[in-house]
């Protein structure tokens, strides 16, 4: 039988079951988007021939990375924002603020292009604007599930602990700009695509609103996608408007349910975070971001001590700074065991698993990506194991395969990106869009924003503005 | 003029003065190994040619890495021990007791290799048998600050809190091998390779040895460079063996002073901590190992507070899992700020000049390199900008290299690697080392130790040794 595609790897993870599903010797046939078949190799050559054959004698075949949480178009300024307090209104929004449609187009390319050379197959991505970001991810032939953000709040220079002022009609047109984009491409592509709805937290928008959208995306059967709980601002806006803490306000509101993203979690108790799983929420974990922003290591292993499912986020470039899910498994692997000082917790395996399958099911695409299995979406990539990071491979009495990948793989040794059966990358080069092009719009845009910014930037006479001072950067 | 070596790029990061010596449009001419001008590249051009001229258009050249503390021979079996307890004993020994000096000399042939591809240009090797990594890094043209091991302890399968025996014999010849190496090779190719004395710890040489290491050491001109406080492992063992804890043994032998390198402080106190510094040692910061063998953050913000002086390592491949500079800036960075919980700490500039200036320092070699200035060595590296991960470029009003260096670069940005004005790497092609061969010895080298380990591996009954049975690696 003829296929599209077929790729034979020595070395397989399919993450089926509750392990990783090593197997040695294992080819898979993909034929329009999907995995027809996985088999000895000798039984799937003997089988189906392919236009397309790729053969990875020295590779691991896994699923391709699920990235749950990403601004992609924040690329433009990548590295502007670490090391300070007030990071969203002192080091974010001097440059944000500048941002056209255009910037963010232009800096989501490069943040797409960034995550899917290092071996992402979903963009999680959110933010405003969105309409950008979608055609790129379109173009690029990833998987795209995308947040266009609700929000009521505008880029005035508001200073910390002041009350953010709701414009109702900022609110009105980011919700009917998501409904329209919703509309639009939910489900584009054999569902390639997927709009969910993207209230930016609870401290952005108003509680009527809140709760209109949560019922909206129900009612179209999408998901809501949150910033939640995620620091001293939010829980001081709250405070101070509501008088209570955020996720006690959420759920009076009834929004936390199995219908809810909830990301970051930073600064929820123990408390909230076994509420926020036991009403059926899922949990995105952004350990970098957060450990940059916030000095923070997320209470990730409570939600999961409460059955709840959590996936890893890349988050954004100016304070992460860069959108690599391997550096976000060794991160998360490494903060976690610092926070409970045991080396036993988040396992190489376990934090694998975050990275693919328990990412899939934390964005409700658990039966369609994160695992290599028959009928599934062809979404994987091709480890190239002959790289020093990750020599030697030993499969006896250790295989170190998977520790390797966590530990030490760095994001170059991804060789070769598959997404919904059609391949990205190919040996290291870009096949669905021109990277040379993009590094050059990117850095038109930045040198735009960049200058647009300096006043406001200057005024905040924050850490970074003092070290720019003194010869520190 | 005619000199060996010119090298123009954009952007320069000298680490002179105490911040990081930002200049722009500066060149370097050098010749003999070392930094003979560094100027506007016009004032370059048109004092001096050279044979070799090196034009990197979108780069930042910044002083070479200094990994303070590594074992590269352990790369034979990098990732093999993680996620799990007694480390030492129930990880690496099963493998480490199965090497011979073939099976060193290759591992640390790819630990070299990896290092040198992901920028860094010293080597703190230490570890047994150190002929053949002495003989690597002359090969390779890397500067070489190597420790041979001091040790009186064998490879027996100890268990947790059961107290070592000491040979006098293996101390005798370890130390005889030591002052051998010392002899042979100290200071050879102009100081290039430097023979520092390596007792492993203070668990493992009797107090009589552990001082006379100490004053040889001094007698000769050289440092002591020593696992030092590094877990709950040897706190058992001193206070068994002596009553008290690590520090204070090892400081009422007299040897805590201006010519030790203390390697972890892992479970010092704060007083122990502060006492090390205050005498005067260096410390060495191993945050990716560390993290992943004992979850713990090592105390370098209490030594710095005192004073003291503290260099980066990236110990060893099973256990972290690999020598990258990268790696262990962003770590360190994270882990601080978070351990802390402030975003304010370990910023960028700090932490960059860790790895390159505070390094060379740490270990005695801050006259030497660690900083691009007139009359030091040419050890450099030029980093490629133009890579998603370090794009775009931005140098007002932020200047973004030095964040997204430490932030978001992986090691694959190396462009080009110099050491003692010799190119090891260019265009990320090594040049003094054959990398394919490298490959392809230690993966024979891997499945010759692996098939010796097996026994006492699966006798463990590890963490690991039962993910192996539950298909979770």
């Amino acid at each position: 039988m003829k296929v599209d595609l077929l790729v034979h790897a020595p070395h397989m993870y399919t993450m089926a079951g509750e392990g990783l599903g090593y197997c040695a010797g294992q080819s898979i046939a993909v034929d329009k988007g999907k995995i027809l078949a996985i088999g000895p190799a000798e039984e799937i050559r003997g089988a189906y021939t392919a236009e397309k054959v790729v053969e990875a004698p020295h590779h691991v075949l896994l699923p391709g990375f699920i990235d749950c949480h990403m601004h992609t178009r924040h690329a433009v300024y990548r590295g502007i924002a670490q090391d300070m307090n007030n990071w969203m209104w002192a080091g974010m929004a001097p440059f944000e603020s500048q941002s056209t449609s255009q910037t963010k187009a232009a800096g989501s390319r490069l943040g797409m292009a960034e995550a899917i050379l290092n071996g992402t197959t979903t963009i999680g991505d959110d933010g405003p604007d969105m309409e950008g970001a979608i055609q790129n991810a379109i173009a690029f032939g990833v998987r795209g599930n995308i947040s266009p953000r609700i929000r009521e709040v505008d880029f005035a220079p508001y200073g910390p602990g002041e009350l953010y002022r709701f414009y109702s009609e900022l609110g009105q047109a980011s919700l009917e700009d998501c409904v329209r984009l919703f509309d639009t491409y939910h489900n584009y592509d054999n569902g390639r695509i997927r709009i969910l709805f993207g209230p930016q937290g609870a401290d952005f928008v108003s509680s009527e609103l809140m709760k209109k959208v949560c019922r909206m995306a129900k009612e179209r059967g999408t998901r809501v996608h949150m910033h939640f709980s995620q620091g001293t601002r939010e829980d001081e806006q709250i405070q101070k408007r509501y008088g209570c803490r955020p996720v006690a306000y959420l759920d009076s509101l009834g929004v936390i349910d199995e219908n809810l993203i909830a990301v970051h979690l930073t600064s929820a108790t123990d408390e909230e975070v076994a509420l926020t799983a036991q009403r059926g929420a899922t949990m995105v974990l952004c350990t970098s971001s957060i450990g940059v922003i916030n000095g923070e290591v997320p209470p990730a292993k409570v939600f999961m001590d409460h059955g709840g499912i959590v996936g890893l986020g890349s988050d954004q470039s100016p304070g992460n700074n860069n959108h690599n899910m391997f550096n976000e498994m060794k991160l998360t692997a490494v903060c976690n065991k610092c926070k409970y000082g045991t080396p036993l917790i988040f396992p190489a395996w376990k934090v694998l698993r975050m990275a693919t399958i328990e990412g899939a099911r934390a964005i409700g695409l658990g039966d369609i990506t994160g695992s290599l299995e028959t009928g599934k979406a062809a979404d994987m990539i091709l480890v190239d194991l002959r790289q020093p990071s990750l020599s030697p491979v030993i499969t006896s009495p250790m295989r170190n395969i998977a520790a390797n990948l966590v530990y030490a793989g760095r994001g170059h040794e991804v060789d070769t990106v598959i997404a919904a059966g059609k391949i990205l990358v190919e040996h290291r080069r870009p096949v669905t869009f021109d990277l040379d092009a993009i590094l050059d719009e990117v850095q038109q845009e930045a040198d735009i924003v960049s200058k647009k910014a300096e006043e406001r930037f200057w005024a905040t006479d924050s850490a970074i503005a003092q070290y720019m001072k003194h010869d520190q950067l």
